[in-house]
């Protein structure tokens, strides 16, 4: 008998989604019963790439299967095998979880201490991949980033790091927010969070969990469950979930666990998690920050990471003052907490990858300086970091002081909590970030969606699209922040070009008539945040 | 024959004065002929304190007597002397000048290698300062100013590079525009400029100048008569005139002077101008762009204005990309270009002299970086630099494309050429030069004006002026700057304090009911740029 079925959530989560998107992104997980496969190529499972393909096996359940039974598989495609470690789910319960990336007949062999676990083996069809599933993002062009299907992916991120600890009906509100901004990344935190504005208990831990005491080597299967469908209700949306794997924001002991402790969690979230493609390992918020950890620990994880992850998602780590070392091979990108976009040229030239700028303080109006920009501070930093050749990550939270809640600590913040927009910097996010997609549709080359590359910053931030060649700027834009000029003289390049004059607080687009080329004088608004955007016409 | 007389261009600008301008600030110089002087004390010349005594000789003509012929007086108070040069004035005509700081008898005696300007002595009798003359500005409480009668001078500088070089039409419209404006201090240079939106040729220039041939040994009386009657005019305002000796936009070759000229052309402008009490030296605007200069000769002019000015006004020096070493004993305070304001703290630690950030860039619509500041931005500047303990200089560079002149270089810009205000800034720098005068007023103390002390800067800016003990603020202000915190817990120290929310754009100040002490945690605007005052009411 052929087991197949969709995660539960996804269906259900399916009302909220806006049109097209619930079309687009199919069902990530397919649940295979090995014992009750058959070898009638008819009735063979078949998965979408990309998609997670699960086996679930019935093993021991004595003793502690957590830390007692390894499990592991082999995954075959013709000459190239991938190994993938299995997991306990409870209740007896083991699975393994396995993202194909190749279409083919795919097989795979399990092994185990345990004898009812291994030696099994099983076979499945990979297909084509469902509408809109473009696989995990990977780093493309150095300093930017694709889909595995070489779309381009270009990060217009937000922040809700206690999301999934909220109740139910938070959580809904909050992919239902989603579902209607701009943001295709989502920095959230694994554990629970305890800290201003977020103090609540999860409904779930992440460990068993006795009279306040930990048994750390025991995780909780519902935990990681309720997470899981998180996750793929995310992937729905087409936003890739930036998981944060510790945190130093604790008062439940998870910022202090032992080393062994650790790392057997990590390995734990990397067999349940890495099949799904829109991960990405963020391995902690703020490292500097944890007390009990030392950047050494942080080199160890990165190691553990890159060993246990078949499917070799982004990681990287955030920190509060002190930096880490992001020119180590191990990390793929650069996730930073400043505003120093003058800085970005030297960082993008010295670790030579994709420079996320995830923490450049918040739209709202808390007492402390990093949760209080106006809209246009927020959007002003969003330019600066897309001109620098970067990318730059949202967060929002505001009071409103004629709400009860809100003048306690229970008030609900974006930032932490999830729940609805109030501010003024998303609608001009999505301007931005359309304006940046144009970019791609627009060079028609196989360096489509190469992204901006930072031009020189004597005068104003200015970022131009390479065409096909790499080396010729197809779209050129100039950004002059809380600058004010009246005219201003353009250096253009050999070729002739198109131009509009961009408000990217009003979000007007006015063409200019003609076509331009070398030295080009224009009026300009005269007003602050003003931008122009040249595109090639010939030549 | 006694010969007194106001200068006629003070009494010709009195129409251009506020109401009570032109009486407090009486006649400045007084002309006296000491050949027809005589001894009775009825008739004896009666100098008001700190106003000019001006001596007028006859002497050589032949040869060149700039360079030719030495004069030079002692004047003597009891058993204070002070040597002062005098000046040739073209005509025959030697003068000597000097600004009397005492009450009393004064006497002198001139000595020259011309027998008819040598061993001339006469009297004068120095009486009570006119009606609004406070003396020179010298620094005070290491970090501020005050003028010679301790009255707290505060500066709120403007910026009119060459403003004395426009039409006379021009200059009164410059005039006008000061009367009416909230600047207390204009940089003005000696020398005409020639840089963007300022190439016209001047009515005068500062030496003998036969096709386009300077004779450096030659200055032009008929140039310096012009310059001190705006310095007189400035004085009438309430205005410093900050003289910038020498600049780098030049095209007369007043930039490159052999060493020798400059140093006679600095004792020349030092024997006709340092007896203008409202005359502060700056050494050169950007000296470091001055390519015929090195650091070393700066050194020496700031030698030469020590020795030959007799008052010992303010003398500081400015630079573009390479600062001058403020640390010097000779500069009384820093002329920063830069809007660094978190760096102040340590500036004002090592140089423990006051700070004038004097360039911050300009309110404007230039294409140039510098010239483009909103309204907003620059108000802005002018708090941080405040709230860091320091001082700041406006300035304004507006095109208006509408009239056909300002789309050529001919725009008339105020910040070269002077004229009329277009911003929105100087309305709130008036505002905010009301708040700082406020906390002279509200200390009523013999600490009174000794300005503001910036806080700790850890949360937001924050400055306080302190009671008679020094240590013990008086009034405090938080400024939020570009931050919209809606509440705010401010750490007061002990005493009790009214508080007042304060929107600096909007320039208003809402008193709040009650009296605060120790952590007050107070609802604000929730917008950019509130600031709180708190001043203390008891204890």
């Amino acid at each position: 008998m052929l087991k197949l079925g969709s995660v539960g959530s996804l269906a259900a989560l399916a009302s909220i989604a806006p049109d097209g998107v619930a079309e687009a992104l199919a069902q990530t997980t397919q649940r295979i019963n090995p014992r009750a496969q058959t070898n009638d190529p008819n009735q063979q499972a078949i998965v979408p790439k990309w998609n997670v393909f699960e086996i679930t096996l019935q093993g021991p359940s004595s003793g502690n299967p957590f830390t007692e039974v390894e499990l592991t598989a082999t995954f075959a495609l013709e000459h190239r095998t991938v190994a993938v470690d299995g997991f306990y789910d409870g209740d007896g319960n083991y699975k393994i979880r396995f993202m194909p990336d190749a279409e083919g007949e795919w097989s795979y062999t399990t092994a185990s201490g345990a004898a009812a676990l291994d030696g099994l083996k099983g076979t499945f069809h990979c297909g084509a991949a469902a509408a809109g599933a473009h696989g995990p993002v990977g780093v493309h062009n150095t300093y930017h980033f694709a889909y595995a299907d070489g779309t381009p992916y270009f990060p217009f991120g937000t922040t809700c790091y206690a999301w999934v600890h909220q109740s139910e009906e938070l959580q809904r509100e909050t992919l239902g927010m989603l579902a209607g901004a701009p943001f295709n990344k989502i920095r959230m935190c694994v554990f629970p969070k305890s800290y201003a504005y977020n103090h609540n208990e999860p409904e779930f831990y992440p460990f068993e969990r006795t009279a306040g005491k930990n048994d750390f080597t025991r995780p909780n299967p519902a935990f990681f469950r309720h997470l899981e469908e998180r996750i793929a209700d995310l992937c729905k949306l087409g936003i890739e979930a930036d998981l944060i794997l510790f945190h130093p924001y604790d008062s439940w002991g998870y910022a202090a666990m032992p080393a062994e402790a650790d790392d057997r969690y990590l390995r734990y979230v990397l067999a349940r998690l890495s099949a799904y493609r829109n991960v990405w390992w963020s391995l902690a918020n703020e490292y500097d920050l944890m007390k009990a950890k030392t950047v050494q620990d942080f080199d160890r994880f990165f190691h553990i990471v890159e060993q246990h992850d078949p499917v070799g998602h982004l990681r990287s780590v955030h920190y509060s003052v002190s930096m880490y070392d992001y020119g180590h091979p191990w990390v793929t990108h650069a996730s930073l907490q400043t505003h120093d976009f003058e800085a970005a040229a030297g960082w993008l030239k010295a670790w030579r990858k994709p420079v996320i700028y995830d923490e450049v303080m918040y739209e709202g109006n808390l007492e402390r300086r990093w949760g209080n920009l106006t809209g246009e501070e927020l959007t002003r930093r969003f330019w600066l970091g897309v001109m620098a050749g970067c990318y730059v990550t949202h967060g929002e939270t505001y009071l409103d002081l004629d709400h009860p809640a809100d003048e306690s600590e229970s008030a609900i913040l974006l930032w932490s909590n999830g729940g609805k927009l109030k501010g003024s910097s998303p609608a001009r996010i999505a301007f931005l970030r359309k304006l940046v997609e144009e970019t791609a549709a627009d060079s028609g080359s196989s360096a489509a969606g190469s992204g901006l590359e930072a031009g020189a910053t004597q005068y104003y931030p200015n970022a131009a699209s390479m065409d096909a060649t790499g080396k010729r700027p197809q779209q050129i834009f100039y950004y002059f922040d809380i600058h004010q000029p009246i005219q201003y003289e353009f250096p253009l390049p050999e070729g002739s070009f198109s131009a509009e004059v961009i408000d990217t607080w009003a979000m007007t687009i006015r063409a200019l008539p003609g076509r331009f080329a070398g030295k080009t004088k224009l009026k300009l608004l005269g007003k602050p945040y003003q931008a122009v955007r040249f595109r090639r016409v010939a030549g």
